[in-house]
């Protein structure tokens, strides 16, 4: 279910059309001609027809796109990543399409393209190209083909290249983990850390899972641990270092835990970092509780502890077409074989009677939801072709 | 000028000896045979002249032995290396043999030894070995040899192991540093500190370098920048971060520092690696404000800084014979050319005529001046044979 749009803002009519196309209004995109607050700037636009697409690009028809929390501080100007800016034939100026994840059909190939044919799914590997939009032209060179199995889902194919990634590559940048390797996460029930979780159960991997408390965490537990969790525990039962340090002892035999993965911070991250090995490696990749990664200069010294960064964005702009096939073969197959389950989710269907206004506002009411913290599972835009 | 004994507790007769020797009692080591507060723990011990060294081992006359702030440490038990204990022909059990670092001259080689001649000044390179005595025999396996240049002194060569190997496998191991490339450190005024500027400016390399603001920080800036430092800033410099950041990019023309060494801590190292650039590592050796390490997640998310520790002991466990020889040999050229200065030092001779209970509280007011923090050079221990 989708909020209601009250407590919304009416859309300012920010972008001039031109009224001098003869093709058909035929696609819709959501779009921002500033950076500012999304439930202010974010605007439907419904624009011609793609021309047939030039040599060496695609004319994709989008499926299914996220509404990543990051996609939000993009258009809000705060994110490290910027898009560049589209041109439209009934549009006066450029303008941001928003969004980054999606999964698109392609409708038409231009010369010179191998390897990619109509009807085949694609995933941007690009950064920022522009995905809450009904039908792009891209280059081929910033796509991958995603191999249309049985068993993988449309929500599975459009939050694969975010999350799953970002798991994926966190369990096997940093340590050379071999089955029956332990790995501890905070953020446990988080979209990537459930994806750590079948991840890992899927490579033979134990993993400890953190997770804030909360008045069903039985229900949480239980639902983590059919996913794969070898062991949950709240941040509160870190308190306790001495039953703690006991119970982890007996979990694991005694071996030591070499790789964290952390998108909370503060004390809690603090006292995570102090349950690990000699040699071991921490990978930050948020920070929900907004407070700094404070570790002590002994875990560093004495038991050489390397801190890094995790950022999606830049390990594909670090890797070239065969890592990425790779890993996307790999998280493809792992979906296909029910090892890595869609994260829950609810589709907003942009339909096609709607006015961009109408749009306008459906949208800009879920991200109302998701910046007010209301929202709990992943929101993916289904938009139709409008009518004329 | 080392301090007066008076405060100090007098020594008690911690160590039963034999009286079944005939051999001179001609040698005097600093034992301790129970962890416990140096000044209370440790002792004089006078034993006799070492046998004649079995296959494979050297018999060594220590000519300097540093007092480093970690043998205190040791000592209490409380730091991560432990010695083994040493058996001595008039002890009834074994004691412990403080110090970790010293120049020593070979008197006695055994058979089997290759490349070592009686003579040579040599270094102990396995940890904790037991420096704080007149004589030793070691593995000739776990020394490496000094080679006697012009202008290496004798407190040159007592110091090498730990501060200048410190700073110089810091300024090697993590980044790919070139002439030009910039480096920014704290605790800029200390042993490692210091080697870190001289090291940096022989090999071309600009530091930034920080300390505590005193009374006389222009004498201290002007030391520092005569020894080679590029730039000298107090923490209360970093507060005021628009004007520093202006004042630094003038500095550097906007190159970007990607190499930051770390001995303190706290508020003031948070500030320092927000002056890093992309791809950036920060290297923690110490932790002077007992603080911890704070950074905030998006330094590790988005500018992809990662952060290491550094302990010398390590660094010799994981580096064989050819790495320590190239590493001791680039050290003592720089020393014999005149490029990396002697520490700021004062030499505690323990004297041939003292008895035990006169070295014991000779050495346990040094270490008292020293735990009690009024100690501001360097105190090595010259250790002379003792009077039968």
């Amino acid at each position: 279910m989708i909020v209601p749009t009250t407590s919304i803002r009416p859309a300012r009519p920010l972008l001039r059309l031109f009224s001098t196309t003869n093709r058909l209004q035929a696609n819709r995109a959501f779009v921002y001609s500033q950076n500012g607050s999304p439930k202010e700037v974010l605007t439907a636009l419904t624009y011609p027809s793609l021309s047939p697409p030039p040599p060496g690009t695609l004319n994709l028809r989008y499926l299914l796109s996220p509404i990543n929390p990051a996609d939000l501080n993009v258009i809000e100007g705060v994110y490290p990543s910027k898009p560049s800016p589209s041109s439209f034939p009934n549009l006066s100026s450029q303008v941001f399409v928003a969004g980054n994840e999606g999964l698109a059909e392609i409708k038409d190939v231009g010369s010179g393209v191998d390897g990619l044919q109509v009807g085949d799914w694609v995933v941007a590997t690009k950064q920022q190209v522009g995905t809450w939009a009904s039908a792009r032209n891209v280059q081929a060179s910033e796509v991958l083909k995603i191999p249309r199995t049985d068993g993988l889902s449309e929500v599975n194919a459009a939050t694969i290249t975010v999350n799953p990634a970002t798991a994926y590559n966190m369990l096997t940048d940093f340590v050379d983990l071999q089955p029956g390797s332990w790995v501890i996460q905070n953020g446990a029930n988080s979209a990537v850390g459930q994806a750590v979780i079948h991840i890992a159960k899927a490579r033979g991997l134990k993993t400890i899972n953190l997770v804030r408390d909360r008045p069903d965490i039985d229900v949480l537990k239980q639902e983590l641990q059919s996913m794969g969790a070898t062991h949950v525990l709240t941040y509160e039962e870190l308190e306790d270092k001495k039953s703690l340090k006991a119970k982890i002892q007996a979990w694991t035999g005694g071996d030591e835990i070499r790789l964290a993965l952390n998108c909370v911070g503060g004390n809690s991250t603090t006292r995570m970092a102090g349950l690990l090995g000699q040699d071991a490696h921490i990978v930050t990749y948020g920070a929900m509780a907004r407070a700094p990664l404070s570790l002590g200069a002994s875990l560093f010294i004495f038991k050489n502890l390397t801190s890094h960064g995790f950022w999606v964005s830049r390990w594909y702009t670090q890797h070239g077409k065969e890592d990425r096939e790779r890993m996307m073969s790999e998280l493809v197959a792992l979906m296909s074989e029910g090892k890595l389950a869609e994260p829950k989710h609810e589709i907003l269907t942009i339909r096609r009677e709607q006015s961009d206004e109408e749009a306008t506002q459906a949208v800009r009411a879920v991200l109302d939801k998701m910046l007010s913290g209301q929202s709990r599972s992943k929101i993916l835009l289904r938009i139709e072709e409008p009518n004329e």
